[in-house]
């Protein structure tokens, strides 16, 4: 067993696209658990668009990584000391241990795994993602049987669990997804009704054409995972009193656009089609968490939820990992294996 | 007693800014009431900044307006003869007239006015602008005691209602409008906390740290009448869990805007912030306007709340009345008086 813990820091702040030379590797003794700390051998690491944000020293709903801090992020591990009575040696334990090897952590921002399904759905299907998905199609989309939803990065673990949802709901699911793999993975695995590949579509008018053929009732719900080209293409088919989750926006975390000012069009259909578009953070809705365990985990057990894991190994291997992530490269919930 | 009557329709659509070549005045004979028919000589006519929208040929929430049509629009007037038990010739009514001097409409599109308030009141205070204010504010604004309101075009029969309706619920209201004069109108006739003149700031930054100063706590609603620079300013301020009911974009009803895409800025604020906003048509709230009648127009009859009126005389100088009323020339409701 080791005496050494490897964490990722921040090393730069990334204009655009993160380069390896953004993170460093550091390295430095195993702390020991004081009272109430709990020491944990990282087994999965999760990656999410999430982080690209908190790479740029810019407010936002959490605070952002400081230069030289260890970057931020849930994993999955096994205690390896504990000073807190709750959690013993060999437990399987999830929170946010950060980029790293181990780490030590308060008791009480860790929870303890149980169950026969696999650890990693911890971080994908049962872990924030998944939740993301139920909390925010409960509370933002309010799918009704019938209706028509439409979600970009719709093989991602968000995107394929709105699908999934609003499919057991009633609704016409469409899925846009970058490139044919994805599109049929929509299809086949995931049980959308139609799949677009925006990698055909070079403008948002084109995307749009493509859309109206295979929603041709308009679109009730646009789950927004992206922005760019693909919310200016769904938002003109938006039907009266649609509603848009807004959930991410990774086609902005990325690149300064370039082209013209679409907000007003965006807006004037927030108008006369009277759309509901609301900002959707999952923190604000963690005290859902039990109940949508206890709803989507026999879900998942019994095979009614399908998933997909996208793994690398190393942590070596992780600033690369989450680079293809951020372009696209990433098939299903992105994770690291340790 | 004039045997003709005299309307003014759509000649061409505008490009931008309409100009009074895009209107046309043509006369008919008075045309006789029909079974169920009520034909109406006009006294006051509105004018609202959504018929800029209409001569648009673009499916919106309402039909738009045909060229050679005559322009929509409500008035006031007096029953000259009518084919229906329900009315009786000198009754007052109001109703979708159009820009007419006369207008022959189905008993059941007309409402009778009572009570001691002056007709005009029928079409701002208490008419649609009033009400859009009092209904938008219920279902999305959402305003709870303590918190900051902004509303742009603030002197405007919209914007006078919603912050007068915020303070009265307990809220700090900032108006944004055009010179000095509405400024202090704002203030002190609307009794708004703060104003702040949009044409002493060039660009969104710098009318972004006007707003600032005087929102110190940030901004909790933000009533959207204009779009444009307004919007780009007060965005960065909301805070989290801030409302916006979008009700209008005049900002960007006749021009098409340059500068940067700030769809991203707008969107991701929605996200980070988790921002509601909704679309208002108040076409959707009619079932709630007999409650709005019966709670405001006691506030009005007994000056608790005020109101502006801009009167313009004479069918004729409608069109350009209209054209003023667009590029911020009239303070208060826009009306026509015949």
């Amino acid at each position: 067993m080791t005496d050494q813990m490897t964490r990722i820091t921040l090393a730069r702040r990334p204009d655009g696209l993160p380069v390896p030379e953004d993170f460093a590797f550091e390295t430095q003794p195993l702390p020991k658990p004081g009272a109430g700390e709990v020491l944990v051998e990282v087994t999965w690491l999760s990656l999410d668009p999430y982080m690209r944000g908190r790479m740029n020293a810019v407010a936002s709903y959490a605070p952002y990584v400081e230069l030289g801090e260890v970057m931020v992020g849930q994993g999955v591990g096994r205690v390896l000391a504990s000073g807190d009575d709750g959690f013993a040696p060999g437990d399987v334990v999830t929170g946010m241990t950060g980029w790293a090897s181990h780490a030590l952590l308060p008791a009480g921002d860790l929870r303890k795994l149980d169950g026969d399904l696999p650890e990693s759905t911890a971080l994908g299907v049962l872990g924030m993602p998944g939740f993301t998905a139920w909390a925010g199609l409960r509370a933002y989309g309010r799918p009704k049987s019938g209706e028509t939803l439409v979600v970009a990065a719709a093989t991602g673990p968000v995107g394929s669990m709105v699908g999934q949802l609003a499919k057991a709901a009633g609704l016409r699911t469409v899925a846009i997804a970058g490139g044919a793999e994805k599109c049929a993975l929509a299809v086949d695995k995931f049980g959308f009704d139609a799949s677009i590949d925006h990698k055909a579509h070079e403008d948002a008018s084109s995307l749009r054409k493509a859309l109206a053929e295979v929603a041709p009732d308009g679109v009730d719900i646009y789950w927004e995972n992206v922005g760019g080209k693909v919310l200016e293409a769904v938002v003109p088919l938006m039907n009266v009193a649609g509603r848009i989750p807004v959930c991410g926006t990774i086609a902005w975390y990325s690149a300064t656009p370039e082209g013209p000012n679409t907000l007003p069009m965006v807006w004037r259909s927030i108008l006369t089609k009277r759309l509901s578009v609301n900002g959707l953070i999952i923190f604000d809705h963690w005290d859902d968490y039990p109940t949508f365990l206890n709803e989507v985990t026999p879900m998942v057990a019994g095979d009614k939820i399908a998933y997909e894991e996208d793994v690398t190994d190393g942590l070596d291997n992780m600033p690369q990992a989450f680079i293809d992530m951020l372009q696209g490269g990433m098939t299903g919930k992105t994770l690291i294996r340790l």
